[in-house]
């Protein structure tokens, strides 16, 4: 039995989770660590497992092990999308985060089998009402939604990469999408706009239904039909590695609606408070470590807590 | 009748506003402008008039015409303490912004009669129970501090100046007051503290009842005996001088608390929203244009929008 937050509702929604998997060398002021087990669609589905079962589409090497899997595995995730290439070892990735966690380099990168990934979904998974596309190439962000009917609720996610490389195929998907996330700089990036609030608005314009905006340790904010929301971020003092902060978020984020087969403007608030707490336990450790042991009490808690940082009673 | 926003309670309680009284000359992305009335003393009546009435201690030099005693009497000011210096002209600033507003240069300072400004408190003014002291020299500060009886409610800005250059009686001053009130990077440079979190608890530390931190145009955190509140800024989209922006925040806060002669931690929350919300209207203009001209009404309606914004429900 997978410890999980018990959602209102009776009835949940499949849920899909796209993305890279990876190992990462991650570097920062407290440290290093090697062979961190990263990447969109792990840190976004052990979010997600939190709150719903997520069915994991990505691809893995030959190095890696089976104790990788059972790590996914014991967070009740469906692996049966996972798609195992021998030909070669799993994407790689090596960043350096500098003295204030603002900026990163990227020291070295090696796609491998990730290379040649096409991100088909097993027949099960067709019924998928809930789908996160983490921030893959947007042509293969497409290619997952071409292969569903039309009527899931649609996350996705992006980096600066592919608005600077692949700029007219980003806006295509983000006119299919439901719900785009995006950080502050991209979104500023993408639609020219130096101000937060009038680059959410635009991007509304450009065809999402809903955009979030995440300004890291300063919160995020929703742009709706219905209004906006603006929430600050889980207070935390204990930043060690910011890696997967923002697909932790997405994960869990998503996980909750699909808990709970919501996706009003109330519901998508409430969600976002769920996606801030829990990216905000990632951040206190390298990789996943903080995030597959905290446990769904302690996203709960943290829950109550900024509900409370943010009340005005 | 100065047009003012209604407070709730019966019983006001006189409040006291100490500061700085300049002519500006502002540059910024969008233009510039020559002879702005600014100061702390100036931003901080005006934000303050909107909820009671302030009563200004300051000094102005022989270049002070009547055309803006005026502009501080239409708004209710009381200026039984506002010092006329003839011996010379009134404190000048010029300064300039960045392209992103995150930055500005001095680029001239001419103290004139603020150099000899001792901030004596007519007789009348001895039972104040709120107190506002701007971000003058901490010896100042504490000057108006020893003229009173110790029973009122005291909030205190300060600068980096300060901080780098008079450290100690800073850490005096402090001591003594209800709520300091300081921005980010000043709390970072003040506690050594890389974390707003931290920074704020100890700040509390060092002696104050309450803390709040700005955050620009990421809001502000309270820090209290009873909990924390974090609070987003009003989204501004028209961003033209943020000269007194900090000012319009303290002023309104402690406006707000007066007229209502509460100081607990959910008057504090609530003096908050008030304080963001005028600042807000400040930054849309050079000087104080904006806030003169605004009307309670805008500040009321925006933080109700500002309500609406935080929202979870």
């Amino acid at each position: 039995m997978v410890d999980k937050i018990s959602s209102d509702s009776s009835e949940s929604a499949p849920l899909l989770v796209v993305g890279s998997v990876a190992f990462d060398n991650v570097i920062t002021p407290y440290g290093s660590q090697e062979g961190i087990l990263g990447g969109a669609a792990s840190y976004c589905s052990f979010a997600a497992s939190y709150f719903t079962q997520p069915r994991m589409v990505g691809v893995i090497g030959n190095d890696f092990g089976e104790e990788y899997l059972s790590r996914l595995r014991n967070r009740g995730i469906d692996l049966e999308g996972l798609q195992v290439d021998k030909s070669g070892p799993t994407f790689f990735w090596k960043g350096k985060y500098h003295e204030n966690f603002n900026r990163r380099d990227t020291l070295d990168i090696q796609l491998n089998v990730f290379e040649k990934f096409r991100p088909d979904l097993p027949q099960n998974y067709l019924d998928s009402k809930f789908v996160l596309l983490g921030n893959i190439h947007p042509a293969l962000q497409m290619h997952v939604l071409d292969q569903l009917d039309g009527s899931a609720f649609v996350l996705a996610d992006t980096i600066d990469l592919w608005i600077e490389t692949e700029r007219n195929a980003l806006l295509g998907l983000i006119k299919k999408v439901s719900l785009f996330v995006i950080n502050d700089s991209e979104a500023e990036e993408l639609t020219e706009e130096n101000n937060v609030i009038l680059a959410g608005k635009k991007l509304r314009e450009m065809g999402p239904e809903s955009v979030i905006i995440k300004k890291g340790e300063h919160g995020a904010v929703l742009f709706h039909e219905e209004g906006s929301f603006a929430l600050p971020a889980y207070p935390v003092t204990e930043l060690r590695d910011p890696t997967g902060a923002g697909d932790s978020f997405a994960g869990a984020l998503i996980g909750r609606l699909a808990s709970r087969n919501r996706t009003d403007f109330s519901s998508i608030k409430e969600a976002i408070l769920y996606g801030t707490c829990t990216a905000s336990l990632t951040v206190e450790a390298f990789g996943c470590d903080r995030l597959e042991s905290a446990g769904s009490s302690a996203i709960s808690q943290r829950v109550e807590g900024l509900k409370k940082l943010i009340s005005i009673d």
